[in-house]
Formats: structure tokens, C-alpha cells, sequence
């Protein structure tokens, strides 16, 4: 049963994060083997590639690549429902982050002087779709469309072929999304082919999306040669519930994060012991009936906590100390407290907001910054999928008025060659 | 002697970014000794940073923060035209850095529908600056002035105290720069307190700054637990230059990147055979006066090179395969081939744009993606002292509207809880 806490006041200026939420687990050390399956690919692309996919996914293949047709094919195959739902979804997710797009700026002074800054998309990204009872058409659209938006070239996706074939709905969700190639290569040896090149697969300047610890590990190791999008902890969600709040819909939302996987944690801050009291016994009675009952009973019972505050602004407090991935704000004016929250990666507003609003449907990223990340990091988003390049521009009579003061200071840091480059300058040819 | 090469198209064409630049070096093991110092210092708090200090930077202090009173000492002993032409600079930095502030975004749907973006600052930034002879005032303004545009509420600077005091170069500018709070801190043990905070130092969310390979192995050890800018590899520049360019510029702004360090790459691209040889000579007899000749001219020896190229835009598509760090365009028109950079962290446009004009004065940061990571990386900037927080308002109308296909679309996944969460709620109270 989730346990029920009661803090005062004082307490929750004290609390810290490794109170609340359960930490992430050590992995178990795969570094040894995912830096062989990156060094092999290296050394023999496609046909490592090849002999990975039988290994691994007992998959006998005869081309890495899934061609438009099989494509094509899968979108075909799925119900009208779920190319509706999705194609909304995509409306919505394309609508939020379409507003994230930013403009290059040039500044233009009348002396001679510009300095700008362009905003110029990646060329090319990889993105990872896990395969098996893992398959999230959803991570395809939340990752493809801001890429897309952004103006990537080529968005090239990478999914294991379990048992041969990839799940049509990702393929479809893939058509969908706007992704450009799609190949049937999955675990360490897919980040290593996307880091890398090989005869088949495209050379990637970025790589993103989840998988399980050989992918995540793959991503670490690779990361400086590409860069990635972040190495996500378990999932969390907090939510915080005045007195009024329904407690079937607390329980199904701990409930919903819970149930991704025994490391999770949900936890509930309301202001009600009543209500701390119904929601335990609403938990025990849904949890009776989850198809997925095992796994949020495991983390319910391990990281799940109710804890009972005096007030909403000291639940605040303690979000903003935990700063959680998912916040949900049970109550009736969410927005008074908005601007009170500095530490969330995505807040989820009013009594008719559950978590997975955001991860399928409403819009914003479902990508979020987990184990108290937020306090420095961001949903994904658009700006994941571009660059900065800053420019400067001085005609000779606007250098020559300045060239003395960067010469003062290359000297007083000691870099003669610095100063040199300016002073030169003044003599003309 | 700098080394001349020569590049048909079809060479220029498979270039690759090793031939043209060094690699970075192969760190010797310090992980060890840096990891050891963190545990330290997470265990012993000011007391081990005391005695961290006697050790490595042979200081025995009273106090690790520097007082008030001996910032404003230091910077009443600088001379008027450092502090001058210090305050221009920071004119500079923050017009163009104001220009990346972003606002806050929401989206009003009229049918009961809010989704949004809060920008909010990082609320405490580390900015770890270099003592000794490598002290850059520079430095100070380049990461503390965005930081303070972007709204950070303390920005706690930590330098190593050489000899017991601390560079007043370094203090006068941090003053100028708006830091909140300095101590004499240095090393991995510096970065080790602004991660996990003392007694003394308080904990941050952010690490920046340069430093030496200890420092760079403990921001890379506690990356995760705070947000770090970048490990920065050996400095670069690639000169790209027309066949009308003045050799005596071109070699001195090669000579200002190779005097920072003997794995730095100077790097000159040109159209004219002639030029190269000019160039060549001149960087022999610049290099003969420079104070810091021995690094210069290690440089050069073994990471400068001269290529000649048939046409300014092969020497552009090679600049964007090994999208340098510092990019010069020494031509009449260099805005005719803005658009073609698309990789390149910093461009310095026309013939009186020396690299240094943007390490001390121009505007833009001198902080900046190295070892080919402008591939995907950006000039650090206001973005990197704020977060994103997105968030979600459905009525119960608008919920009920769509609730289905949330729960569609998470029973597609295999995810009943969710399903749920929605489905809950169509059954009102």
C-alpha cells in the first residue's frame, strides 16, 4: 500500500529530492560490451550490422533497410482510428512546437560594425524507436516533428526487427511523422552505425529517442562525436491536489506513470489527510484490476508516497526542491500558481489534465527532463534540432577606431600574437 | 615551416576533418584523482577544500570567499583604460546577447484549450575561472554576462588563489561583470563544492568556464547532477582567403591561435598558389618576435597547414566538413557567402575581422563549439543559463471532447493505466 507521510512547515524547507522520489538504479556494467559492438561496427559496417541482427533479434535479414513499400504497407494495414488519432496528434505536437521556431537576428550598426547570429538546422539526426512490447508510436511523432520543424534534412530512424519485421504502427507513425529512412537495427550496434556510417547507414550529427541500457550506454559513449539528446532516469510524476480533488483521478494518474516500470515513482502532496486517505484505498482498487498490475504494484510499493502538506504553496516549495519531470496541478485556479513553479519539465494544469494528455495528445514534448533535471534542462523541443552560428563584420574604419583597445587587451592577458593581429592592421597595405 | 598542400576539387570534395586539424590528445588518467577529490570534498566539506588549497596551490587561508572590500581594492588598482575598455566590452557582449532573450510563449485555443512555454532562468551558475598565467578577464565577462541577461539570481565564481591571492585582473572584471559572490577555489576540488555545495560554497545548478584537464574531468564526473557548458578541446581557426588578401594579416591571425597552445590548429584555405607562399614566409618572420614563439611555432610545425583550392566555394564546403571553431572569410565580400557556412562556430567576415576582435571586444561569445562539434553545437549564449517548462490546461468540456483518443491511443501502446486516466474522468464526480 503507498505510504502516507505528514510533513509540517519546517520540514518542507528541509526536504530534498532523494526523500521523495526513488533515485536511479546503478546500471549493471555494460560498458565492456556495447564498447566492442561500437568498435566492431566501426571496423566492419554492415556486415557487423548483419550478424548483430541475428544475434540479437534472430532476424536473418537480407537488406538493413525497410523499403518505402513495406512502409507504405503498414500504413495501409492500420485502422482508420488510429491514423485519425494519430494524424490529430501530429496536428497538435506540430501546432506547439512550431511556435518554438526562432529567427536569426543581425544587428546592423550605422558605424561600420554587424554582428549577427544565424539559426541553421542539423543536418542530419538519427532517431531510436525500441522495438517489442516497447513500441511508442508516440516517440516517433515527439521526436520526428520538432526535427522536421527545425528544418533537418534527413531524419533517419533505427528500430530492432523483432522477429524480422518492425511493428507497423511505428512504421506507420514514421510516414506519418515525416521521417526520411527507416532501418531494421536496433541495441548498441544501431547508435554505433548512426555515430559512425556505414555502407548502408548514414553518418548522423545528432541521435535521440529512448531504449534500454545498451542503447542509453551506446549514446554516452558516442556523445561528443554526435551529439545526444539526453540519457532519461525512470520516469516520475508528482502530483500536487487540493482538498477537493476526485481521488479516482489522483489514483489513475499515480497510477499511469507508475505502471511504465517498477523504477518509477509517483507521488501525490495534497493538503487533505481525507483525501491522502482516499486515494491509498482508490490505488489498492484500481491497481486489483491493471493489466500491468505487477509493475505498478512494485513501484507503488517501493517509491510511492502521499504526503500531506498544511498548505499548496509549501506542495509547491517541495516541487520546486524535487523539480519533477511530470507536475500535475489538481485544482481549480492553476494558474495563480504558474508563475510559483521554477522546477518542472512539464506541468499539467486544473482537475482534467491527467499526464498522459501530454504524452499522446495535447501538444507539448513528451520527452521530459527526469531525476531532478529540470532544475537545469528542458523538454525536448525545437531548439534540439538546430545550431547557432554567430558572425561579425568591421570595415576598416570601424576597425581601425577599436584596434588599439583589443590590442590593450590581448597584452594585458599576455597574447602578443592577439594583439598583433590588431595592431597589424593599422598599417595599411 | 607551415605546410602547403594542394586540393583538386575532387579531393576537396572527400576531405575529412582529421587530415586538416589535430586531434585532441589522448588525456592522461586523471579520472582517478579527480574522483577521489569529489568524494573528498562531498565528505569533508570546507576543511578538505582548506586543505586542498595548502596542497595544490601552496595558499594557506583564513577564509575561502573573497571579501567585498578586496574586489573593490583590486579593481581601484587597475588602470583606467583596462577598466575602460573592460566596460566597453561589456557594452558589447550584452547588446548582442540581449538580442537572444526569448519571451514566454502561450497558445489561447478558444475551446478551452492552453498549452505553453515559461523560459526560465537557472537560478544559481558556477563560473570557474583559470588563475596563474593563464587568468583571462575575458573569460569573466563571456560567461557571466549572458548568465546575468538570462536572470540568474547568483552566479558564484571560483578561481584558484596562486600564491594566495587571486589575479585583481580577474576580480575588476567579475565586478564589472556582475558576480555575486568569489572564492579562492581552484581545481577539481572548485567544481567539486559548487556541485555538491559546504559549508562555505553554495550548491549551483550550472558549471562553466574553462580550466585544465583536472577541471575538465570533474565537470565531466559531475555532469548529471548539474548542468555543465562544454569540454572544450585544443582551440582552431580556418582562414579562408582570396588571392587579394594581405599575407601580413593572415599570418598574424593564424599565429593569434597557435600562441594559445601547442595542440591548437591554425589552418589557412586559399585560392592563390602565391598567396600561400607569402603567407608562409610571413609566419617566419612574425613567429621570430612573438614572445610566446615556442608554443607558436610547436603549433604550427605540427597541426598548421596551407591549402590552396581552385575556388572560394571548395574552400567553403571544406570549412563546412570540418566545421571549425573560429572561421575568417578575408574577402571584399564575405556576406555573398553567409549562407553557404552551415557549420562554424564563430565567422569573422572581411579583411579587418581578426579572430581576437572576438575573444576581447566585438559582441558575440568567445565560448565556442571545438573538435567539430559546431556540427551540433552553438556558441555558449543566454540559452544556456535558462530552462524551458512546458505546460497543459484542458476544461472538463475540452477533455471530454477528446479523452477517447487519448485512451485509444495508450491502449495502442499497451499502457491500460493511462488509458484510464483518461477514461476516469468521463464519469464525472
Amino acid at each position: 500500500m503507498i505510504q502516507i507521510l505528514n510533513y509540517d512547515k519546517i520540514r518542507c524547507d528541509k526536504i530534498t529530492r532523494d526523500e521523495i522520489f526513488a533515485q536511479a538504479e546503478e546500471q549493471t556494467n555494460v560498458a565492456d560490451v556495447v564498447s566492442e559492438i561500437i568498435k566492431t561496427v566501426r571496423e566492419e559496417g554492415d556486415s557487423a550490422l548483419f550478424a548483430y541482427c541475428e544475434k540479437f533479434d534472430k532476424a536473418v535479414l537480407d537488406s538493413l533497410e525497410v523499403p518505402q513499400s513495406e512502409i507504405d504497407a503498414a500504413f495501409a494495414q492500420m485502422d482508420e482510428t488510429f491514423i485519425k488519432v494519430l494524424s490529430e496528434a501530429k496536428e497538435n505536437i506540430t501546432q506547439f512546437h512550431s511556435r518554438q521556431v526562432r529567427s536569426s537576428f543581425i544587428i546592423n550598426e550605422t558605424d561600420g560594425v554587424v554582428t549577427g547570429q544565424k539559426i541553421i538546422p542539423i543536418e542530419k539526426v538519427g532517431l531510436y524507436v525500441p522495438g517489442g512490447t516497447a513500441a511508442y508510436p508516440s516517440s516517433v511523432l515527439m521526436n520526428a516533428i520538432p526535427a522536421k520543424i527545425a528544418g533537418v534534412k534527413e531524419i533517419v530512424m533505427v528500430t530492432p526487427p523483432t522477429g524480422g519485421s518492425v511493428n507497423p504502427a511505428i512504421l506507420a507513425a514514421a510516414k506519418i511523422a515525416g521521417v526520411d529512412r527507416v532501418f531494421k537495427i536496433g541495441g548498441a550496434q544501431a547508435v554505433a552505425a548512426l555515430a559512425y556510417g556505414t555502407e548502408s547507414v548514414p553518418k548522423v550529427d545528432k541521435i535521440v529517442g529512448p531504449g534500454n541500457a545498451y542503447v542509453a550506454e551506446a549514446k554516452r559513449q558516442v556523445f561528443g562525436r554526435v551529439a545526444i539528446d539526453m540519457i532519461a532516469g525512470p520516469s516520475e510524476i508528482l502530483v500536487v491536489a487540493d482538498e477537493k480533488s476526485n481521488p479516482k483521478y489522483v489514483a489513475a494518474d499515480l497510477l499511469s506513470q507508475a505502471e511504465h516500470d517498477k523504477n518509477a515513482s509517483a507521488v501525490l502532496i495534497c493538503t487533505s489527510q481525507e483525501l491522502a486517505v482516499a486515494v491509498q484505498q482508490e490505488i489498492e482498487m484500481q491497481l486489483s484490476s491493471l493489466p500491468r498490475e505487477e509493475i505498478a504494484r512494485a513501484s507503488i510499493e517501493s517509491n510511492g508516497k502521499i504526503i500531506v502538506t498544511s498548505s499548496i504553496a509549501d506542495a509547491i516549495s517541495v516541487a520546486n526542491e524535487i523539480a519533477p519531470e511530470h507536475l500535475e496541478l489538481c485544482m481549480d485556479n492553476p494558474f495563480d500558481y504558474l508563475d510559483k513553479i521554477k522546477n518542472a519539465g512539464s506541468i499539467f494544469m486544473g482537475r482534467f489534465c491527467p499526464e498522459a494528455l501530454g504524452d499522446y495528445f495535447a501538444g507539448p514534448n513528451h520527452t521530459l527532463p527526469t531525476s531532478g533535471t529540470a532544475r537545469f534542462s528542458s523538454p525536448l523541443s525545437v531548439d534540439d534540432f538546430v545550431k547557432k552560428s554567430q558572425y561579425t563584420y568591421y570595415t576598416d574604419e570601424a576597425f581601425s577606431k577599436i584596434a588599439d583597445k583589443v590590442a590593450y587587451f590581448a597584452e594585458k592577458e599576455g597574447l602578443s600574437a592577439h594583439a598583433r593581429s590588431a595592431t597589424v592592421r593599422k598599417s595599411k597595405r
